[in-house]
Order: C-alpha cells, then structure tokens, then sequence
C-alpha cells in the first residue's frame, strides 16, 4: 500500500489520523506493507512559506500515483485571489496536471442515515447511483479574466474529452445496472450539444446500456422526485459540482461520502467530498468516515484490493449501524476514537 | 388591462383560455376593461410558417409592455436547430431585446400542498423566498459555436449588468425580510468574483439589508436543508435556470409557480415556470394555476393593481383548500372548470 498522503487544512489532518489508522489495521490484517509520505497542500503549505501546491508534493504525487487527501482551504486564506488561494492554486492544478479528468461520487444511503436527510424516507429507499463528472474541461479551465467590458469565463469541451469521460461512464454502468443519465443544457449551450452528440455516439458501443438525457435544470428536481431511477449520471464539470453537493443531501449527511478522481489506468486522488471545516477543526468533533471510505476506494481503484476495501466498507456501515460515530451523526465518539473502532473491526 | 396574450404550444391554450376567463371576471368585477391581442409564438408560429418569434408578435409585445405567455416547444420541433428551435428562437430573443433583464420566480409552499412535496412537512413550513434570476446575460448570450478544437460558449457579465439586478433584489429585499443571500462560484469564475465584488457595492446602499454569500454547489444543499431562512436568493442567469427548478420541488408542484420577467418601469413577461407538457395537451387535464398566477403578477407588477391581483391569489389559495384542482393536485375538475371556479370566487 504506497501512496502520497495530504492531510491539508482544518479538520483534514484529524480525519487522515483516523483513516491512517485504519489503513494500518488493513496492512496488517491482510499482511500488506504500508509505505507513504505526508506532503503540505492548500493552506498548509502557504502557511510553510511554501506555494498552495509545493513541487515536492506534486512530485511524490506523481510518484506513487496514489494520493490520499483530507481537505484544503478555509476562511484564514480567503483574502488571496486567484491561483495563490488553497483551492485554486492546488486542487485544480492537481486534477489538471496529473489529467484525472474523472470524478466519480457515490450515492447510496445508508440505512442508519435516512432519517438524517431531509427527504421522506419513501424517497431514499433504494437509492444507488453514482456521479461520473467530468474533472478537468469546462468553464474551470477555460481562458478567464476581465477586460473594458467587464469579466468572462470560456466553457469549452473537445469530442476526445467528454468521449472519454462517457466511456468511464458507459465502462461504469457495464459493471451495475446498466442505465447511463447524460445531464446537460443542450437547449441553451453550444458545448452540451456537443456533449450530448458525443455521448450518443459513445452509448452506439454499448447497446446493452439505457441511455436517457436530461436538462441540469429539470436534473435537480429528478433528483429530488425520482432518484431511484438513476444509475449512472454523467455530466460535465460545473453542473457535475452543483448535483453532486445536490445529490449529498440524499445520504443525510456529506461526513459519508468518499470521492474518487481519476484517470486513464490506476492512477487516482481519493477525498471527502466535505470540506475543511475550520469551524471544528482540532477538537476531535471531525467525523472521519467519508476519509475512511475514501481510503477504501483508493484501495479498490489504483491498488486492485477489492477485498481490502470491502472490509473497510463492512466495518463503516457496522460503525454506522451500531451508533459507533462522532455527535453529527447521535454518536459521542472522537474522532480518532472512530478510526480506531473502525480498525479493530477491520482486524 | 391591456396585454399581449401568448398561448404557445402544448397546455399553453388551455391553461391561457383559463387565465383570461379569470382576468374577464376581475375585469367586470372592478370596472376595468379587457383588451388584449392573441399572438402566435414558439412552435404554433413555425407551423403557422412564420419564425418563432414573428415580426407582428414582437412588434405587438413592444406596444403593449405586459406579456401573459403560456408556454413553448415540444418534441415536435426537437429536429430543429439553434435559432429555429422554439425556445431559442422566441423566448431568449424576447428576454433579451425587450432587455427583460430581472426574473422573479416565488417559493412560498401552499399549506395544501406541502404532503406533495418530497421533502419532510418541518422542512417546508414557514418557507417564503423568491429567487430573483438574472436573465439578459452569462452563459446563455454570449459568444458560442465551434471550431477545430470543440464547441465553446462565453459567459460574460459587466458591472452594469450585475449592478442592476442587484438592485431589484436588494429593493425587493426592502419590502421583505430585508435579507439577500447572493449566489455564485467565486471560488472557480471570474464573472462570480465580479459578481460578488459588484453584490458588496450595491449592498452597501441598502444598510438595512443583510447579505449573505453563498457558492451555488451548497446553495443546492442549504435550499433543502435550511430553506426558511432565505428571503431574496439573488443568482446569474443559469445559476438561477438550476436553482428556481430546485425550489420548484419545495412547493410540492411546478403547477402552481408563476413568474415575472421585468425591466425598467412596468414592462414585463409572466408565464408559468412549467413548460409546454405536450404529453397532456388538449385533454382538459392541465393545471391551470401558475398560468392564472402569473396573470394576477402581471396585473400587480405592470398595472399597478394590487387589489385585483390579491383577489386572485386568494381565490386561487381558496381552490387549493378546497380541493377545486385538476387531477395533478388531486382534484377532478377540468382545466376550464378550476379556471370558471376562480373566475367565479373573484367575482
Ligand atoms: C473547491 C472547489 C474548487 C471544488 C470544485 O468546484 O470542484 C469543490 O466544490 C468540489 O466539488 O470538489
Ligand atoms: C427553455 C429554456 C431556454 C429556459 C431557460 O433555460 O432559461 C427555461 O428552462 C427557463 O428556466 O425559463
């Protein structure tokens, strides 16, 4: 098990204790030697005088092709603009430079959770589907700026781009239930008639797979109304951003939700999806799940270790089912005390 | 009361010819008179062999300054492209050079209603915001097409703009709650960070008003999770395309939203925020609500007519009391038979 470790900023670090932790237990258990570094990222590494993004971090991360991380940016950092803020100058160049140009959120409620969200249970039973945004196109990376007219963002998308990521899609729903829902706004934008184009040239491939396509506005209220329905949703950067924060609230809290972004072969960054949390950072409140969950799919998708992850999952959902978690979810344990739960159960 | 009428397409006629028996009763009942034009537009005028938006609609639409509209496009015009099509080819040229530029569309759940929505009862109650969308500008008007790297589509906004619809959230604001949470991705685009630096000025001359900022990802989250505390949701032209469908859910129904498109002085568009549901057209089963909504906001926002569009309102909360709905809300009146209702209780 080697791999780049990045704790980041706010509560990033209490979480990556904890999923360390647990990697630990697995390495053991399964007798796997545990081989990683820690690097400074975001805040972290400007606060060490360093750039949001230092060079050995982004070398190790090439190295190991494997990359763990908690969380970057907070409010102390917010009076930097552009590519020397946390977020900007490390997590975009990240997913940019290493091409991991597809991010993969899961959305399946738990049962101990349903009762957390604010949806009638009736809407969340049976929920499974998983977003497939693409990572590094679109308005994000598209020219920016301002001029005598004001300010401009360019969204642009190649066919060989979003083909790819509708491949990983099409790949992805082969593997569950074998429904692909494309989201885009080809009623209004060049690029999602483009998208949608392309992606019906990519389903020609699998005709086994149902394709359906729907606009991002009409998408948020499916989502709400019909969630059941979704297996795969594949859409492109921003509206990808807006439905998975969307699609979180179907879980009942964001402390549960792993994040994968990667790329073509093994190569991938694993994160919550939750951010910094600033607020609670260093008193031990942090809920470490989605962090640990996160570990397990590093594990399964650039290691191979479909086991390993598996039990980490196992033990998650044991944590989850007997109240073992931290007070945002009716639990009273710490932090760490979560980790180490979650690892003896793995051993 | 002197309007241009625009059925369109689909349910647009029949949600329409409820409207006007509606308007015809609060026109004899307060001693104003009734004189409108039909105009073709959107699908009906490509059949009719005209363009979407054609010369004598536009021309009427400028005399009049106050637009009652139902609804375009629809399957049957899904093989046309661009500016042939429905939508693109009537409603964004009508928003943009009539300079309709402020887009208010309400979310104030009908206690009739709140068992239909997906969302848990204490999630709803006390719900009462309005998202006021920019409409003339982003995404959606600017420079678009392909070239030999892809498709692209500009998003641009100058000060001007984003200052002036700042105001109508922040004067709307004024006669509220006197609360504006403004949405963007300032984190990601340059627009939103000339958005928000635009937002602080404007708010600046409205001491009285709080402003809250909020990125549109978590917007999508605190909209179901803490929808009471919103009062004016301040938003660009496809943050606000994504969000009013999110709101739309809250109200149990799209069938009972009604929207304004509004400029300087009394001009504006109101049209129902549902589409054209060809697939219930001409069966007498469309939910005539939001149409009928959006005439009493035309006769209080462009005629100055308070009392005559609160009649309306009130009798249109009276019918959803009392069950006088069609099938959707689960009534079993006709179209025309809950327009003839309100029509009667207003009068
Ligand atoms: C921090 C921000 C730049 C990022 C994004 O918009 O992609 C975040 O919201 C996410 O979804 O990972
Ligand atoms: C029909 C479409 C172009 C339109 C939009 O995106 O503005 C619609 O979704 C709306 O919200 O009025």
């Amino acid at each position: 098990i080697t791999f780049t470790y990045l704790p980041g900023d706010g509560i990033g670090p209490e979480v990556g204790q904890a999923a360390i932790a647990v990697l630990n237990a697995v390495a053991n258990k399964f007798g796997h030697g545990l081989d990683f570094e820690e690097h400074l990222i975001g805040g972290a590494a400007i606060d060490a005088g360093l750039k949001p993004l230092p060079d050995a971090t982004y070398a190790h991360c090439k190295a190991t092709g494997a990359i763990l991380l908690g969380a970057v940016g907070g409010p102390k950092w917010d009076h930097l603009k552009g590519a020397d803020r946390p977020e900007l100058g490390s997590l975009l160049p990240l997913r940019k430079n290493l091409n991991l140009y597809a991010n993969i959120r899961p959305c399946k409620p738990y049962a101990a959770l349903i009762d957390h969200a604010p949806l009638k249970r009736e809407r969340l039973e049976g929920v499974d589907f998983v977003v497939m945004r693409e990572l590094t196109g679109g308005i994000y990376f598209g020219d920016k700026g301002r001029d005598n007219l004001g300010a401009y963002d360019e969204c642009r998308y190649s066919e060989a781009e979003v083909e790819r990521i509708a491949i990983k899609a099409f790949d992805l729903a082969m593997t569950r239930r074998k429904k692909v829902t494309s989201v885009d706004k080809s009623n209004v934008l060049e690029t999602s008639r483009l998208w949608r184009e392309t992606v019906i040239k990519v389903a020609a491939r699998y005709p086994e797979v149902e394709l359906e396509h729907l606009l991002v506005d009409a998408m948020t209220m499916h989502m709400l109304t019909r969630a059941q329905d979704f297996d795969v949703i594949l859409t492109e950067n921003m509206f990808g951003d807006i439905l998975t924060d969307e699609a979180s609230v179907l879980c009942g809290s964001m402390g549960v939700i792993p994040s994968a972004s990667i790329s073509y072969g093994t190569l991938g960054m694993y994160e919550p999806i939750h951010g910094s949390a600033p607020d609670i950072a260093g008193q031990g409140k942090a809920n470490p799940l989605a962090m640990i969950l996160s570990a397990a799919w590093m594990l399964r998708l650039s290691m191979g270790m479909d086991t390993e992850a598996a039990a980490i999952e196992a033990a998650v959902e044991a944590a989850l089912d007997g109240g073992h978690t931290t007070g945002d979810l009716g639990g009273s344990l710490s932090t760490s005390e979560v980790g180490d739960w979650i690892a003896s159960h793995v051993a």
